[in-house]
């Protein structure tokens, strides 16, 4: 029986990957990826197998990676960030429920996602309860994304939107930003970060009310404070962080 | 300027940890944690100075950590999971808020928490959105925390409540199961996760409705599907899965 690694590798420096994922990239004869992420991990893949697919190519990297696993070769499948976050170890499971064929051993090894690396790179945004949300409505319906905002916004979580635009698709932020800002103060911070950890690294302060959508694209993650999370300067370098104590505002 | 690395340690297998984590560590020369944490990391630490100080004493441990970090000594402050999330980082952004007088450099280094330890380890769990929710209400009052859970639970996140009880706290995640029979099937998976990735690892699968809340304790994380997730065997191995393809159902 074929071993298949579904591996994280983090939000893009290689000092963010664990060890786990480093050993089972080590531990692999093939590598199967998006062929962008691989350029990142150097002399650690220079003896594998690469197995570069498209992005779109979601599916056919999944059966890739389970046909060489099932042949009894060491494989991992590859993803940035946390394969289990809007990642690829879902559509592996959904296909080996669907198709049953595949005799393969799986180990799931997460990572850190790029909402961890916000935060951290920011301070602590994510000191209280917090939620992901994806705006993309390929494979969910907008009406059910919508209530999540909506619920989101009221119950006042910390939120991140992951895949806020794409080139197809432009309107769903600003839906999300109207839905927010009828919730929440327009003072509330908002944070957007592009490429974290990676050389072009970019990161936007703004709040709910300067919030310009011409400012995402599709590598954009949009991070949202509470109505307790607050920005503070120490030796010049802003920070932003989320306390523990939760004062409730009149308006709750 | 002294230097204070806020380490994530990952959930507790030292795999886990990412390569930043362990650089850090070993670039300090003093090391701060609740005691128990230590342990695991074994050599790495040998010729650090240990400062455990022991549950409950989270402000001592941050203001220790700041003191020895402003007196010029490369210092890192330890959390399990992710520092970010639930743990120290945001009281030392509280404390450098209020206090000002520290002359530190600090770096937050980002781990993988417990809810992503659960969802690797149980299959893919979270292949759509989720939300994490505390329920101690020792620093968030209880009618904040009950608004997350209703809104979470009509909203269909999937959720980890993490904290779900102490020895003084139980009637929390009683209240929290009835407000999800409410609004989700009774058949909603549920798995109890404890000390995920350590030798005396706990998995226990139920439902919405078969949840004991007996069976928990402080150190379980109560991961609660949503209304798409999935239950599958392979190779008599139980996995969890939640599709990204959203169908809703009629009662939204």
């Amino acid at each position: 029986m074929g071993k298949l690694f579904l591996v994280s590798t983090g939000p893009g420096d290689k000092g963010f990957m664990t060890q786990n994922a480093i050993e089972a990239i080590r531990q692999s004869t093939e590598l199967v990826a998006y062929g962008l992420y691989l350029e990142y991990l150097g002399p650690l893949i220079a003896d594998k197998k690469l197995h570069a697919l498209p992005l779109g190519q979601e599916t056919e990297r999944v059966k890739r990676a389970l046909d060489l696993a099932a042949s009894g070769r060491t494989t991992a499948l590859l993803s940035s960030g946390d394969i289990g976050i809007y990642a690829m170890a879902t559509r592996v499971f959904e296909l080996l429920h669907e198709v049953k064929k595949f005799s393969v051993d799986i180990e799931v090894i997460p990572g850190v996602s790029a909402i961890q690396a916000a935060s951290s790179r920011l301070g602590a945004l994510l000191g209280q309860d917090f939620c992901t949300i994806s705006l993309s409505d390929l494979l969910t319906p907008w009406k059910a994304i919508e209530k999540r905002v909506q619920s989101a916004a009221e119950s006042d979580f910390v939120i991140a939107f992951y895949n806020p635009k794409s080139e197809q698709r432009h309107w769903q932020l600003s839906k999300a930003k109207e839905i927010l800002i009828n919730a929440r103060s327009v003072d509330t911070p908002v944070v957007l970060c592009k490429q974290l950890t990676r050389e072009d690294e970019q990161i936007t302060w703004t709040t709910l009310g300067g919030l310009d959508i011409n400012q995402v694209d599709l590598l954009t993650l949009v991070c949202i404070g509470n109505s307790q999370t607050k920005i503070m300067s120490l030796k010049n370098k802003k920070w932003i962080y989320t306390p523990r104590l939760y004062l409730e505002k009149s308006h709750m």
